[in-house]
């Protein structure tokens, strides 16, 4: 399998077809792959040699796309960065790929005198729009000079990306995904939701994370088309929708919140709609019952997975998500292991538990990484007796569905008991004085570990520890209730991707001392 | 990939569902894997090592497929053998193969001392059901004694299967299909068929066949339900789709046309079919119009491929099958290329000719075949430059339609002009004299090749070579027009599968003279 082959195809059954749209300006396939095998000339060119990395540091946009193909077509390795991340963090990563070619976009120019001089193997900075700074390229300027070159050829277990995962647990790593890697998980994704009819597909999350990076291969081996928003703005995507009868999108529950908030959705014909996927998280039957009143005609896909699956594991097929419906017991769980993709639940010992038994969720399949880039123990480690090892603790009904628990590294042990962080915070976040809350395990002679809740109130509101606790006995056994809270006034730490950083909060705890897991 | 993950997914998702009926006799998915894993076992205390090969020589049955699973968890390969053929066949792909343990069902018993005392490695003949001749074990015994094994882990690359062609082309060859081939076969299949409810499908066409084998891996992905019939019996068919609400099935347009033909088509409720692939050859748009008459509710599916491209490489959906409708002139096509699959049409010397031009289809994807068993230069051959030529000559239109013209070896080249035999073919059977036709092309001193017409008349009907020339000179131009006529009243020589043998027809003209592809 190699990614190359779905453009090749979709110029075969679609050349006349709209590949791309971004804002007023389109393409067809046969437009998208003369540029994009033109911009892989344009690469070779300027020294590009098979598996040198090409980070791509951008908002959503049709270059973007054709980037993406062209590194691949050229016989690079992507490299997409996150650009909220702080310089110090882009910094890490470009020297830890040794990327020799970067791409910026506009919005990332401002950021470059930060980056530039503490990157070391940089050969050339490619700037895919507006002005130019001194001593880059212009994205317009290479692709007119270069030439077409033919496909380099890769394909199967070669890795074709680099996608940076780890922000919430130190140390960024680079997840290295193959061509099999993308394009197996495309496929079992596409057997979910795929009708038979191409999509018009809406970049609307970013396209530098796994989860709509995924489609930028699942719609083009369709021969589909692309739309493209810079970033997620929820009139501007409801406005997208309607103007080019979208089909398609992916989003995490938040944005889906806020498109139902955002007090549009009646203003706009969304029926065009015909599948959302959405993932990250579940989405509260009462959200999942509000977004189907309000798109009658999408359907519902919950994906469930990370970056180093490719990221599907399982997925929650839509006629799991009536809420009053025959499936009603299954619309908090994540649904059923992909096609392809074998998934089992795990003990310590790595021994397969019994259904309806807690573990970790552990993955075996063609869309598992080939390893952490330049990590071979961690490789070895989250990759041992041959299985991918999720770090998400979870279990599995009778019906092969599975229902995900807790990150492994934040179950509390206390006393020998598992205490699930996340069962925790669900109590917790029911008392109507917290905005946000985050519980950990901190160290106690006696019991190991105990229960500790960090709460950020509401504003203008005041809670108290016994409050909270009182609150909580009456949800919750009560060696699953915090020992002690921390009223907190000041903002949760986040990750770049807006994950509470429970690292950070147990650092001061741990100080000297060793956790099992971090 | 691997064919194993799909059987531990059904019993994950499906454990008590139906997972095979064949007569009376059901069982279901976490009862079928309790069998296959223990058969698994029984093949390995017999002395079954990995790679070690295992044939199966039977009608279809449920333990057919235990056999199937079984041996792919063992880490054996699997040969599944077309007990139509002759003795003398058999012990050459017994010998070829090296097969240590065959597998036989009750009709195949009567031909076992024809075999068994030339095939040397043979070590085990089991019996699948009936009474159980000296030296041979029963099925039902071994099972009963066995314990269940672990997978034996094998996937990828590592060949699963061999499967025998060529009946048309001479030495059988010993197609090597991989875990991988199947499984992504079986995806991009599904991709155009599957519509996310899990199929009862009856194995209708022979189960050793790749294009029904090929279902025991896409039906079981599903944990769908697989129906068993020993054989094709037209009447038989349509009762078990009835009795058993079957949804899907597989067919060649022979077999279709059999069941409209049968008058039995209106006394069945056959509402529960859905969809219908089929294969071998394209349908006339008669018979299409016909069948989707007669079964309103069925969706039809072309597949074109061969055994080494496990088998799709290219695909007709249904929506292209109206004859009056909107893509009607996509009818006679074989539809546009696998998800998965890179299709490309080349001249004599591999370069890729322009749309619209005729030229060998090669193929290239992770369905297509690791190569013939001990056949190295017959592999290097066919996989050229890393393309599967399938030997087959067709174009491909502008919408990426593929269009199959000839079998390469059926072309006869005369005078440097290229005569397509099924051209010629179809020129002659619009005479309502001739029963079956075949062309060949001939030696000839001026032309290198001239073509000539085997026809066998409709029984009672009379035709003389002056006839049949002026019938074709209305219909093809004078160059593809036979230059001579030979009128035959015995029957064609035909393979194994039923095609005609033209090899064995061309074989006195070209006694003592080399014809370049034969």
């Amino acid at each position: 399998m190699y990614i190359t082959q779905g453009l090749k195809r979709a110029v075969q059954v679609n050349r006349d077809g709209i590949a791309t749209i971004d804002g007023e300006h389109q393409q067809t396939w046969g437009n998208f792959a003369e540029r994009a095998t033109k911009l892989a000339g344009a690469l070779q060119a300027l020294g590009l040699q098979t598996e040198a990395r090409v980070a791509i540091l951008s908002q959503n946009s049709d270059r973007y796309l054709e980037t993406f193909y062209a590194i691949a077509w050229a016989g690079g390795i992507i490299v997409p960065l996150n650009f909220r991340l702080a310089p110090p963090e882009l910094v890490y990563m470009l020297n830890d790929a040794g990327v020799q070619i970067l791409l910026v976009d506009d919005t990332v120019k401002p950021t470059l005198p930060e980056l530039l001089p503490h990157v070391k193997n940089l050969q050339h900075v490619i700037v895919m729009d507006g002005n130019l700074p001194p001593n880059t390229l212009a994205y317009e300027d290479i692709l007119a000079r270069a030439a077409p070159v033919p496909d380099a050829g890769r394909g199967g277990d070669d890795v074709v990306a680099i996608f940076y995962t780890g922000g919430t647990t130190g140390i960024p790593k680079g997840v290295m995904l193959s061509h099999t890697n993308l394009v197996s998980n495309a496929m079992t994704a596409l057997l979910n939701i795929y009708e038979g009819e191409p999509w018009i597909y809406l970049h609307s999350a970013p396209m530098f994370h796994i989860a709509d990076a995924q489609w930028m291969v699942g719609v083009t081996m369709q021969a589909g088309t692309h739309v493209f928003m810079p970033r997620f703005i929820p009139e501007t995507m409801l406005a997208t929708i309607e103007k080019y009868k979208v089909t398609h999108c992916a989003l995490v529950p938040t944005m889906v919140n806020m498109l139902l908030n955002s007090g549009k959705i009646d203003h706009y014909d969304l029926s065009s709609l015909r599948g959302m996927n959405y993932g990250g998280s579940p989405m509260a039957p009462a959200l999942i019952a509000r977004t189907r009143q309000a798109l009658p005609t999408c359907r519902l896909f919950q994906g469930y997975g990370q970056t180093e699956t490719a990221p599907n594991v399982s997925m929650l097929h839509d006629k799991y998500h009536d809420p009053d419906g025959e499936y009603a017991d299954k619309i908090e769980s994540a649904g059923q292991p992909m096609f392809t993709v074998e998934v089992i639940i795990v003990d310590a010992d790595d021994k397969t538990v019994s259904p309806g038994e807690i573990g970790e969720i552990a993955v075996r399949g063609p869309n598992v990484m080939r390893g952490y880039w330049n990590k071979p123990e961690e490789t070895a480690y989250a990759l041992r007796g041959g299985w991918m090892h999720t770090g998400d603790m979870g279990y599995m009904d009778s019906d092969g569905f599975l229902y995900i628990v807790d990150r492994l590294k934040d179950v509390v042990i206390s006393g020998g008991e598992n205490v699930y962080s996340a069962e925790v915070e669900a109590a917790i976040y029911q008392h109507p004085a917290v905005a946000v809350c985050a519980v950990i395990g901190i160290p106690d002679e006696q019991w190991g570990e105990k229960v500790h809740a960090v709460i950020v109130p509401r504003e203008g509101q005041t809670i108290t520890e016994a409050e909270l606790l009182e609150h909580c006995r009456k949800l919750i056994a009560g060696y699953k209730c915090p020992h002690s809270v921390e009223i907190r006034h000041e903002p949760m730490p986040l990750s770049g991707a807006g994950k509470i950083l429970k690292r950070e909060l147990r650092a001061p705890y741990w100080e000297g001392k060793s956790r099992s897991v971090n």
